[in-house]
């Protein structure tokens, strides 16, 4: 299969390199890395298994054209995902070999990780836990009378001592009502004694992130484990639900099942303590190079789960301008269960 | 003119606000903001001019095609460089209407910023500024004896102090050969005095972008102003030479001339002191919502420069292996000159 890849992550998994201009092709029996003169000198250094080649920045696949005329190729595989309309334009226009769409092949190759995957994402799960106590550590001393915004800041601090220079993404740190928006963003809003704080964070080890969620009770005693203790009982009956539905999918995650087995697993839960009309995303999602990858654990998700897959549980329930509560870990699925690595 | 938007920047700039997942759609008397569950409390918190819509996400531009179908227009406007292919085919596939192309017609309707933009921006640049001269003192007190990694999370505390949570881009902080890359990452190289040290960063200030590079001596007393003077006598002419491109472009500006021309000016100043082939980018580009807009200052571009436009100016001499000089400031155009901003 002849194929092109401009993803960074896509890319780096092709060839252990990538900068942020790049197109990475690859034949029957070549490969090439194309890029422009700002990473040419680090390309060359790093890469072994490919070709680097300099991309005229005017016209940025010339280079590449090029290369396909002269490999006699007659079809290319490419992600309809990865190349704007105006890319793709610019790249087929001027050839005429047949461009097959393939959607997410890249991630679909990196579904299942290798021995060596699974020891970096166990790392950097083990990272992002301490980090997660690290955190909790700063909030019991110093937290209380902080805002949400100084509390992120505080957050990126911490995880990027644990993990590479850039995070997974950028930490949620939201308090009562703002934890209500599954996507908050940090506001003024200063934290007080036995507010409900939820951090969804994680930190990139050798390129691979880790991803959890951890809800508490704010005060000077709080740990970010699973046991929270709320003064507030509706906090407490939400917590606990979802708690149970968060072990309910897990218990139920295995190679095998379907990935929306494991979805209706938590979901019922939820929806018996008459909560389901607050659990407004799905249960997961596959976690590697990418923060959001393949397999889908969805209600409407048709991944059927293999070994050594990995992704995440994070069930929810969100009561708007009152407070959410999400409880999430990263697990790797075995023959007759999961590995819960953070 | 119907038109549809899908870049933060550019629904940011129509309706004051945005998430990480929206589509914006302006008809002749209507303006819709579709969006998912997530983002809905904010988003009709924020936004006054325009509807807003809950986008399915099993298939997110599902509300959007029934939007257009029930408003029976014909033709709609889009930005190729927007839409991957694969959301273009969901988008349009089955809705019977003419999309036209037309390449960054947000970036091109921001080019000319009005005077609250311009106020936005002078203050972004003297956030920027400051954050600038704080790291310096920085280096000074700390810095020998640190990483260019250690550096690196130092500038990006010390820049997020003077601006918003999400800096301009992640700062480039490089020493003697890295700074030769000209956007390198941060290694584990250690900075010694009299090594080179090179700084680009930028702030954000309601969510326009400030943009600057220094490039000094690295010692006790190292200010980051344009009177870097080196050790090494090599380093001293070469960052003469970038200094005199940058002013000669500086003076080159202003409305009416080509962009060509300010490229041109400050190339011409490195040609003659014989390296031109180390001058590996173009002068510059606009910097606005986002840190790369129109125009592009650069040998190719045939945009000509208005009143109001703001763009930077930095020329970089890069000597591979052994080290980069760049030095850039931020400017507004003006009928006669350019009012440097930082």
């Amino acid at each position: 299969m002849n194929y092109i890849l401009k993803d960074e992550n896509a890319v780096y998994y092709e060839c252990g390199f990538s900068c942020d201009n790049e197109i990475f092709l690859k034949l029957e029996n070549d490969a090439f890395f194309f890029t422009d003169a700002r990473y040419l000198v680090e390309a060359k250094e790093f890469i072994k298994n490919a070709q680097v080649v300099l991309m005229d920045r005017r016209d940025p696949f010339k280079a590449v054209r090029e290369c396909i005329r002269k490999s006699r190729i007659k079809s290319l595989v490419y992600n309809p995902a990865e190349w704007s309309v105006v890319e793709y334009d610019n790249l087929s226009s001027k050839l005429s070999i047949n461009f097959k769409k393939s959607l997410n092949f890249s991630q679909k190759k990196r579904v299942i990780k290798s021995d060596l995957e699974l020891d970096i994402l166990r790392k950097a799960a083990t990272l992002g836990a301490n980090a997660f106590d690290n955190f909790a550590k700063y909030v019991c001393k110093n937290g209380l009378g902080l805002s949400e915004k100084r509390l992120f800041n505080e957050a990126e601090n911490i995880f990027k001592n644990y993990g590479e220079l850039e995070l997974s993404f950028a930490p949620i740190v939201a308090f009562d009502e703002n934890s209500a928006k599954p996507h908050a963003l940090p506001s003024d809003k200063i934290l007080k004694k036995d507010m409900l704080l939820l951090l969804d964070a994680g930190v990139k080890y050798k390129r691979y992130c880790s991803d959890r969620t951890r809800t508490a009770n704010a005060d000077e005693n709080m740990v970010l484990d699973k046991n929270a203790k709320f003064k507030d009982a509706l906090k407490q009956k939400v917590y606990d639900t979802v708690l149970r539905a968060q072990e309910a999918s897990i218990k139920k995650a295995r190679a095998g099942v379907k990935a929306s087995q494991i979805d209706r697993a938590g979901r019922e839960v939820i929806e018996k303590a008459g909560f389901g009309k607050y659990f407004i995303h799905s249960t997961g999602h596959g976690v590697g190079l990418d923060i959001h990858e393949l397999p889908v654990i969805g209600a409407r998700s048709k991944d059927v789960i293999e070994e050594n897959m990995v992704f995440t549980i994070e069930p929810g329930i969100y009561l708007p301008n009152r407070f959410g509560v999400r409880i999430e870990d990263t697990v790797i699925a075995k023959s007759n269960r999961v590995e819960v690595i953070g």
